[in-house]
């Protein structure tokens, strides 16, 4: 749920006079994203997504986001695109927030990814990552494995609520990636958290991909991890190897992996991993007892750490 | 926020089969009614609100809620309407929750009502009241005056957190409510919760009412009074006249009060008052410490008790 803004209707419709988009018409609050607040806007243009930016996302982050999904649909990449306000602006303000409206992108997401579903993301994030490789803005990877200690180390000592020893093997999993991440691999913009929510399917078809709100650069391989990590795991969080072949293979017919992409993968799964498990166990840490939002459950993260070390290489 | 229950797309997908509406373009949770969970629902035939009821709403009232909206459309009313699968039926299963589409009604919320928005309320719930009259099913309501005391009886001990004295004022209104709450009056099927979320506007124009799910049958001023206290009051919950003065003149060009109406009517606004603020109240009190939802506050509607328990006559 991400509606952490009202709008008050008087300010929507002053906010709105800025655009070519006709009247208002409806404008609701919608449970779609995790760091802003969206609603569903319809005018007598069209249906739009009005996105408000919350706190944890920097405002100046925000031209490298909005000129990334603009560079995107040009080269071919279905996603949301930022209307323009009169003064030719993408970028405004309502409710005292930074404040954009995008395309309203028809899809829906898959709750069980099979292993089309999988073939088609490969196809898509190795699209992506070809359309993005001209896009001449840049930002750094705030959640690589650099930040990973520095994240984890002022949470650690709770980590064992979560599960006994959840600590040393996080210690002992940071000490392999600092020592062991690959430095050379082939990089650009990447998505960085193109889960099942944030792509949109219509049937068998992907019809777009949206929340472009951690892209970032890095490796391209690393972003084929985290897809694998989030799309190729049953329920129980166990690898099914069909969906992850379906995954890396449709990925490479696009975009073949080099020799030292294939070396680095199962590293690279590693960090992937870890990224997430810490993130979700901050999360877990920071959310009030008795809260009504549930947060993810960060073990689902350390089953798939444990998976990727223990497997070898299996591409 | 309401959306408790998340849909699957294989099994929204396999629901919509049953309906002729074509295919699944895009369903995303939304921000709108407390006690159910609402999904933006868009398919090839054209945009629809999904309705999952939740454990608050007795599924034996839904013939009644679903049949009046039906009713009240055929009356002239614009509300949402159920849309019925191919086999007849408005009420289904999704989820495991009994579900129901309706229409989709363009329309947005004021926020800040002027007497022009107060003035159409009155207009649209005169005709509300008129058109419902000869709807054949009853619901009795079940939060009137005998509600109230069973309600706080269990909360008491608690009130003075709210304010000190608040036990006290609440039972000596609830012993002058039992005493004096008329029962003669013109009656009917209500709204019972017609606040400013649950009108929507175009512009001046009041496009729909939504949000049925606490209709019943009481008294037609009882309705009068509750939209008095949502719709009249300002920010720092005094009284309005001339919002009040715009809502029932444009009420009674439609349906004018009777002599019992108009003297009942300050004792009718006084237990409009108790009652949200006996549920705000309880809602406060079973709201985790922490929680991420913000209950409504109940010293909203404590004030405007006050206000009219020194009110006179005022019609």
């Amino acid at each position: 749920m991400a509606v952490y803004t009202q709008v008050d209707d008087a300010e929507l419709i002053a906010f709105l006079a800025t655009y070519d988009l006709g009247d208002l018409l409806s404008c609701k609050g919608i449970a779609e994203g995790v760091e802003n607040s969206n609603y569903y806007l319809h005018t007598s243009a069209g249906s739009f997504i009005l996105t408000l930016y919350e706190r944890r996302v920097a405002e100046t982050d925000l031209p490298f986001f909005l000129g990334l999904m603009e560079h995107l649909a040009t080269r071919g990449v279905t996603c949301p695109q930022p209307v323009r306000n009169r003064a030719g602006e993408a970028l405004g303000r309502l409710a005292g927030r930074p404040a954009v409206i995008v395309t309203f992108l028809d899809g829906y997401s898959v709750h069980h990814p099979e292993p089309l579903h999988c073939a088609a993301l490969g196809d898509a994030l190795a699209r992506l990552h070809l359309a993005s490789a001209d896009f001449p803005l840049s930002r750094a990877n705030a959640l690589s494995v650099g930040a990973w200690r520095p994240l984890f180390a002022p949470a650690a000592a709770r980590a064992d609520e979560v599960e006994v020893g959840l600590r040393d093997t996080v210690e002992a999993e940071l000490d392999f990636l600092e020592r062991n991440w690959p430095r050379d691999l082939r990089s650009g913009v990447i998505h960085a958290d193109l889960f099942p929510d944030n792509a949109f399917f219509l049937g068998d078809r992907m019809s777009g991909v949206i929340d472009f709100y951690f892209a970032c650069n890095d490796a391209y391989a690393y972003d084929l991890a985290i897809c694998l990590n989030a799309w190729c795991f049953d329920d129980e969080h166990r690898f099914e190897m069909e969906k992850g072949a379906a995954l890396l293979s449709a990925y490479q017919r696009v975009r073949p992996l080099s020799a030292g992409e294939l070396d680095a993968f199962p590293t690279l799964a590693r960090g992937a991993a870890i990224r997430f498990l810490l993130t979700r166990y901050v999360d877990w840490l920071n959310v009030p007892a008795g809260a009504l939002v549930k947060p993810k459950d960060p073990r689902e993260y350390l089953a798939k750490l444990r998976f990727h070390q223990t497997a070898g290489a299996f591409l």
